[in-house]
């Protein structure tokens, strides 16, 4: 029978397909006794093969799909299972202590993770991360449990979770992968984010994902609506599967648009940007047309590993990215941990109210030596391409000018080291504190840009929690509060012949933007997949008249008079 | 030898006295198998006895010192430890099953808790939090641990503890208790405000207090500079007994202004309000020469208890407080709970970031059966005295409506039943959201008047946990935002003939004071014990020469700017 349940509508498109749900099975061991102790070595030994055998097939894929570099962690994972160093102690352990082989194995390999960890070595660090890693498959095939590989995946899926981490989906295949639904999240939230950086439909939030649906229940996610339908009848197949040949066609539409100038309908030119998370992101973003990198999310390069990646690490990653834009505007920030993303290999205090904590440029004043190493890597990958350095998060003027300081620091030094590094480099910051909107006209004579933040700047001025399903109704992006913020920043920055751009996600939203375009918004920036139908609805706009109604707009009381008054318009 | 400890000056004065720890007892229970239940049982009324002898001290106490009515919860503890209903199956089940008195008891009791509190009686779920507390207290002396009665206090001490919450501080008594320390919390913490009602000197997230101070150490506590001194030798008892004299004898000379007036050198005058927590500190706010009440935090009297007040108790409350103005302005806020303010009976969903969830009237407004009894006892109080009602942390216009309509449709519900109300009520708002400080010329043509919650509305602005020590360098009330965002309210409520008050810790500081004379804010609302010291300061302040620097004081650029000025010009 025909259900549905409605989410978020997180990444447009529609798919159909069947459901399959990614899962963390439960791994807890407990200590037994045994009576035939050779009987569980070859139960061990057992284990140890299956996981071998599944860890080739990974590699192999992830060599085919990805990139060899991913593909080497599980070739290191398959060395450790042949260690007999490792393995050694676990079969005797067996044997002497008549224990159950799951219990041997937690024994073993945590003395062995707990040895290297405490060693100061980045290597052996990562020898331990491998070892957790290595433990829990074998651990699966002992409890016969299944660990999830959704490289493995070969049939056309729609990807169903409680939630979708970055490290999740590392592995994903966009050729299978035609969809995602999760039980929480918002617009902004990672996996929403993902999905449109793949292009794929998404919906969030949909609360009832894992309790309702089945593994391998055909299922469509409309991510247009937000709409999620289980079991549909014939008749249902036959009218989405017409509404994603229309999806498909106007995408089509649009892409004729690829190589186009955004220009408005009276002639003014605007720059339409990507927000991306990786190197391999930039791509996507030329290819959807994209005339600039308004944001590059640099703290995806410190997640799903086990330590900081070097500056070596660094500058190839960046030098990847201004290479890829080949001379275009790359705006990358720095790194933004703390709030809602952790890293594992740094023990962050935790407190009570994260979004409002040590996070972003907070945390990297806290630690220069981590942030310095950041800095250094992007001005030697500077003269690759057109970079501006952006810091997040920034509440005073004192923070800019510390981070600031650093960054002229650290060119100094490469300059004593006969280092090339850019001269053009322009610095700027995230507007995404109340505090610094108020301060733009102070902060426009310092900073060589800024860029608006719209998804905190939004939840710190209506004061709620952007990820909090209790108080989303105050996510405001119309509130004229926020417009009015957003008017008090792009005039600072004229004034002081400076630019403004706009990297949150209301970038993207066709009701902001005659907006702002009206308030004279210079720089777009928003997920690949949305640029092309930004730049079809800019070139049907007149900028002039947008801007004739900027007052009338910034005088209405709220955001829904705001909504209404711009439909009207159009 | 003498050491000291640094933390935040949270409440002025000067105290020497010994160390008194407030702590709680380690309470778990395991289960033991016994050899002789005849002396298990004598064991078990052993502790019922002296449980009961200490809570007739407590209640006679307690009705001496605080009220009757706080008494009574006592009495009706008294009634659980007598009840044979209860008492009976103690005893036999450490005869039948052989097990330690503490086991039995809290088998029984969780059963008795568990049975009372899935019926649908708030009487029942009353006696299960009752027997909760007796579980306690017997369990405590069959453990041989100690449940601190801070009533039973009986000479000179100085409070530590991790921190305070309301209903650790209700029992105390302010003839003993000196001065609090506490290893957590900021300026605009529970305890701290506590502390400056009390008027007793307190210094707060001191961090290493529990750590370092043992029981009964005579420690001096400076709550004009934050520092507590350990085991002081005579010259540095000396030296603080004169501080402490000197402290006393400025305070007489305040006091000597109680009844003046409040009016700048060139002839303005400006009201001071206090801010309170319960009825009872509205004859200290009167005491210290309060003009009004700018903010009576209405959430203690749902504090400390089990279930909601009544619609009766509240009108007590509210009453109580209106007749001890006697018809001065009386600014009530309605109930602000959620973010670090909890209700033990109201199960509220756990949430990520609190400080940005459900709370106030978000929540009020989720739950309007619970705020209409509240407005009720509000509009049914207002005959006695001169109310104006205030809603907290209002983010859009669409939650003030929604809030007033409320009030209308209970004013015309109390009408059609004959029941009087005042017809010159007020009806306001906290400024304590960015949004909304922002958008204060759309309120003001709706509201009555502003109050700025400086405490809420600096953390928002400058993104930073006011509770959390790793950002509280950002908690910044001389920002030039701040002040901008201060500017801007006042304006719009003058523009509509309306007021502006500050309620936040802001409007009592020596800095921001002249600041604010100088932008015109209408009432400066602070603990009690700052109102004299602030009526001094303001008539030494010509308001025309503050206005004159308003200018450039909202030019500057930083914190630290905006501070070094007004200290110049003072």
């Amino acid at each position: 029978m025909t259900r549905t349940l409605s989410g978020i509508a997180a990444s447009n498109g529609i798919a159909l397909a069947k459901a399959f749900r990614l899962e963390t099975p439960d791994l807890t061991v407990e200590k037994k006794a045994i009576d035939d102790a050779d009987q569980e070595v070859l139960r061990f030994e057992a284990a140890l093969a299956k996981a071998s055998a599944e860890l080739e097939t990974i590699k192999e894929r992830t060599a085919a799909q990805i990139s060899d570099k991913e593909a080497a962690i599980f070739g290191a994972h398959l060395l450790v299972l042949s260690d007999p160093e490792l393995v050694g102690p676990i079969t005797e352990k067996i044997k002497s202590d008549t224990v159950n082989a799951e219990f041997a194995l937690k024994e073993t390999s945590d003395m062995f993770i707990a040895m290297f960890e405490a060693m100061d070595s980045d290597y052996m660090k990562e020898r331990a991360a491998d070892i957790r890693d290595v433990t829990k498959r074998v651990t699966a095939h002992l409890l016969g449990v299944t660990i999830q590989n959704p490289s493995l995946i070969e049939e056309e899926v729609i990807i169903l979770a409680e939630d979708l981490t970055p490290s999740d989906t590392v592995q994903l295949n966009p050729e299978f992968v035609k969809g995602f639904i999760t039980d929480i999240g918002g617009r902004t939230s990672h996996s929403a984010i993902l999905a449109r950086t793949l292009e794929i439909p998404a919906v969030v939030g949909a609360k009832k994902v894992m309790e309702t649906i089945e593994n391998g229940t055909f299922i469509i996610v409309d991510g247009l609506k937000g709409v999620v339908i289980i079991d549909p009848d014939a008749a249902v197949i036959a009218e989405y599967e017409e509404k994603k040949a229309a999806y498909d066609r106007q995408k089509a539409e649009w892409a004729k648009l690829k190589n186009e100038a955004t220009v408005t309908a009276d002639g003014h030119p605007v720059e339409l940007g990507a927000n991306i998370g990786t190197p391999k992101d930039a791509t996507g973003a030329v290819d959807n047309g994209a005339e600039a990198i308004g944001l590059y999310r640099t703290e995806f390069l410190y997640m799903g590993r086990d330590a900081f990646p070097t500056e070596e690490e660094q500058v190839e990653a960046y030098s990847a990215v201004l290479k890829a834009m080949d001379g275009k505007p790359t705006v990358v920030r720095t790194l933004d941990i703390g709030g809602d993303k952790e890293l594992t290999y740094l023990d962050l205090p935790k407190e009570l109210n994260p979004f409002l904590g040590l996070r972003a440029i907070r945390l990297c004043l806290e630690m220069p030596d981590m942030f310095r190493t950041q800095l250094r890597a992007l001005l030697r990958a500077s003269v690759h391409g057109n970079l501006k350095i952006m810091f997040p998060m920034i509440a005073t003027l004192e923070e800019f000018r510390a981070a600031k300081a650093l960054v002229m620091e650290e060119k100094e030094k490469l300059a004593a080291e006969s280092i090339a590094v850019s001269d053009s480099i322009e610095i700027g910051i995230m507007v995404e504190i109340p505090s610094t909107a108020v301060m733009a006209d102070t902060f426009a004579k310092e900073v060589d840009f800024f860029s608006i933040g719209t998804n905190d700047l939004i939840q710190y001025t209506m004061a709620a929690d952007r990820m909090n399903e209790n108080v989303s109704y105050l996510y405001q992006p119309y509130n004229p509060a926020i417009l009015r913020m957003v008017k008090m920043v792009i005039d600072a920055s004229h004034k002081e012949g400076k630019w403004t751009g706009m990297c949150g996600e209301m970038a993207g939203d066709e009701i902001a933007i005659p907006i702002l375009l009206g308030l004279g918004l210079d720089e777009f920036s928003m997920s690949a997949s949305s640029i092309l139908k930004a730049r079809e609805q800019i070139s049907k706009l007149s900028k002039a008249e947008m801007a004739s109604h900027t007052e009338r707009i910034l005088a209405l009381a709220t955001a829904e008079e705001v909504e209404t008054y711009v439909k009207e318009i159009m």
